[in-house]
């Protein structure tokens, strides 16, 4: 590695964007508006003020361009942004590659993930709103350690409902957010109507995303002090994740670089979105032609294998209905460990510019992923999450092909979050003992029957 | 929080120490030279070449003030240093102290803790000297995965006596290591005859950090091929992590500030030297007067109870006999969960200091330094390590006596690393399961009659 080769690319807190990018501004369609999942109406405002904030539900809907990012919030995002960017010279030789790869690393937020940059938002904004607890789900861990953290911050309770298998598989993640003073439930619990039904049905469920995100929302529907949080797929989510692609474009810039290829994960679509947004605008609004790729597993194959129809975002069908991309809201994706991406939808934003063939999806099977991942590893020194390493993986193909090609093309991908709470499942990629589980077609087609008919 | 404050006090990597700084140049008494363990003569190159490459050697003894540190090595350093510097302004309102508190934070470096500021020059110098292959021991698994990172960057073997009672305990911090493709056995182990005799003994034997040090150093000195190193307490180690102290002034100086007082948590000592020394320099040199405390736990204290004395370093005495602090080579700390301070010794440099009354010690029990790491971490986003959490706790303590006597000091902590891969521990804490487990008076009175005759 020589001296003259920048490997990380740091910004100076004055150089922290100071506003979020709402690509509502600039995308040639809108994606179709919700619909309240009762009456199947257009939701308003009043649909969502039962568990959101006004000033979230505002920035749901907003078509400015650019949204302030309030001062209270600049100072808590400052105590790991600007988020560094590394060129991964060591990856780049061991794939002997020409091509040049950077990533963001959002890995060095305390709560190890990109998931802090809108958890930190949507407490603030439930604070000023007198809200005194916030209600969510997490899957694997990432979003409920993010909410736990940003509720510590600004003294507001939190309750996180927790897939049950997660709950009992991954006790560590647990424990990161008891430190932090959250109250951790094993999801389907006996607290709501939700929950109770399906513990009815079945004692020994283990629960899944879209149980938990339904007792979530029932809680916070009951509680007056009490809003509802989620960690991806809405608007304005996405919105708060910009700063990771608005700071990887300036980065750039200083080593006098612009990609022709950009790569995240997807699942619900905050990771992917926030890193991409910032250069789909450059695509739009000055004419450059950076190709946008969205990483998902085969497992759960949302964008290359689902539908784009209308489909409620939880099992209990309280959630409004939204346009986007799904497998179906009853779908259960096999048991693979980046849990993250295990989401039968994904953001409306997302979805519409997959449909307007703006971004480039592609799927992988999760052997393939882990040994990019241990290959990034083992060059680069971090663990990354089996999430994150989906984006690895998309960059590696990518490199090897411009080696094929002899093509020297500059590749930034987004490193969401490190691997330090997922170390059972590289135990079990390095005992050969990962399946590689493909979705299942027949499953898929059952749960698209079960669509919402509108 | 104003936005006035500084939060975050970054270096530009230009900015990074070029030389490690050698306490030995200053100190007023040297510490007695180190015996060979059989001949019980003071010890020559010679007698560590089996085991160690020249260049550290040379370093373990060297009374130059500065030691470059070697481009290749600066290289990596650069993908996390300069590391940041904190002011914990969250936590001084929480502890409503007119102190102000800085803290180091080392926990960014890609293994987590300081261990990686000697790891990459050790496993950089015997990469150099044609070695293959290098052996260590692990307790609670920091220094184990920061070598096994650095075997990976310079291409070289590495195998891990990690001891059995963590390698059962701790499966994650094994993932981890052979994530980076090291060889993690747990020890004792059949594969040495210092192993093999203490399971002869007790075939259910759980290990000590003493017993796999020597099956680590048996090892290196059977083979040709084969080096050891060592994570803490030896010169050259100290030498190493002094970055973070010079570092750490300079990060000051930026804000125009300088400590009172400088807390590090001290298991070898490696960690509370590499942020003293530079201020201790400033003592011995420039007539400041910086109090420098080492804290270490109530269960192993070895400063505040120990006796200065000729010892060995492990069970099977095979290290040289080395002047320090030491509980005796034989004791075995009870099991907190601080695993990184549970060693009878302390380093040589660390040991004269204390005895020249040039540093402080005090020590603490486990339920108090697990009750400020939750504070620290519920104000401040950070889940500290066990080990640092005692750095933690004695800056807390101190910016109480600060509240209590109206006095604005300033306090400069070091936190070594993140917890983690110590959530069991703090899942025990949340659950009132902490024993405050106290050091027996006649365990030590017992292993110190056995300590060798000089």
């Amino acid at each position: 590695m020589s001296k003259k080769e920048a490997v990380k690319i740091l910004l100076d807190e004055r150089e922290m964007p100071r506003q979020w990018y709402n690509i509502q501004a600039d995308m040639p369609n809108l994606p179709k508006p919700p619909l309240n999942p009762a009456t199947k109406q257009p939701a308003g405002p009043e649909d969502l003020s039962a568990i959101f904030p006004m000033e979230l539900i505002k920035q749901e809907v907003t078509t400015d361009r650019w949204v302030d990012i309030p001062e209270e919030v600049a100072d808590i995002y400052r105590t790991w942004r600007p988020a560094p960017l590394y060129r991964a010279v060591r990856l780049e030789k061991e794939l002997d590659t020409p091509a040049k790869i950077y990533y963001k690393y959002e890995g060095v937020s305390p709560s190890g993930s990109h998931k802090l940059n809108t958890s930190i938002p949507q407490a603030y904004y439930n604070k000023q709103a007198g809200i005194k607890r916030l209600a969510t789900e997490t899957g694997a861990g990432q979003w409920g350690t993010a909410l736990s953290q940003a509720c510590a911050f600004f003294g507001l309770e939190c309750t996180v409902y927790m897939v049950k298998i997660s709950f009992s598989q991954k006790p560590y993640r647990r424990s990161f957010m008891e430190v932090f003073g959250a109250n951790v439930i094993a999801s389907p619990s006996q607290y709501t109507e939700s929950g109770r039904s399906i513990l009815a049905k079945d004692p020994e469920s283990l629960g899944s995303l879209g149980i938990a995100i339904s007792e979530a929302v029932e809680d916070a529907a009951q509680r007056d002090d009490t809003n509802y949080a989620l960690g991806s797929v809405l608007n304005h989510v996405v919105l708060h994740q910009t700063v990771i692609g608005l700071e990887a474009r300036q980065q750039l810039a200083k080593v006098d670089e612009y990609p022709d290829i950009v790569i995240g994960c997807c699942g619900g679509g905050s990771n992917f979105a926030g890193l991409g947004f910032p250069f789909i605008k450059d695509n739009l609004t000055e004419n450059k032609k950076v190709r946008v790729i969205a990483i998902e597993p085969s497992a759960c194959p949302t964008l290359t294998k689902g539908t784009f129809a209308y489909d409620f975002g939880d099992t209990a069908q309280l959630t409004p209905i939204t346009m986007m991309y799904t497998l179906g809201h009853d779908f259960v994706p096999p048991g693979i460990h980046a849990g993250g991406l295990r989401y039968h939808g994904a953001s409306s934003l997302v979805s519409q510019l997959y449909q307007d063939k703006l971004i480039e999806a592609q799927a992988f099977g999760q052997n393939e992923v882990f040994a990019s991942a241990i290959r990034f590893a083992r060059s680069e020194g971090i663990v990354p999450a089996p999430e994150s390493s989906h984006a690895i993986h998309g960059a590696v193909v990518e490199a090897l092909r411009c080696k094929e090609a002899g093509e020297a093309k500059t590749i930034l991908f987004g490193l969401s979050g490190h691997g330090h709470f997922d170390l059972t499942a590289y135990d079990a990629y390095l005992g050969n003992k990962l399946e590689d589980a493909d979705y299942a077609e027949e499953s898929v087609k059952q749960s698209l029957a079960c669509l919402p008919k509108i």
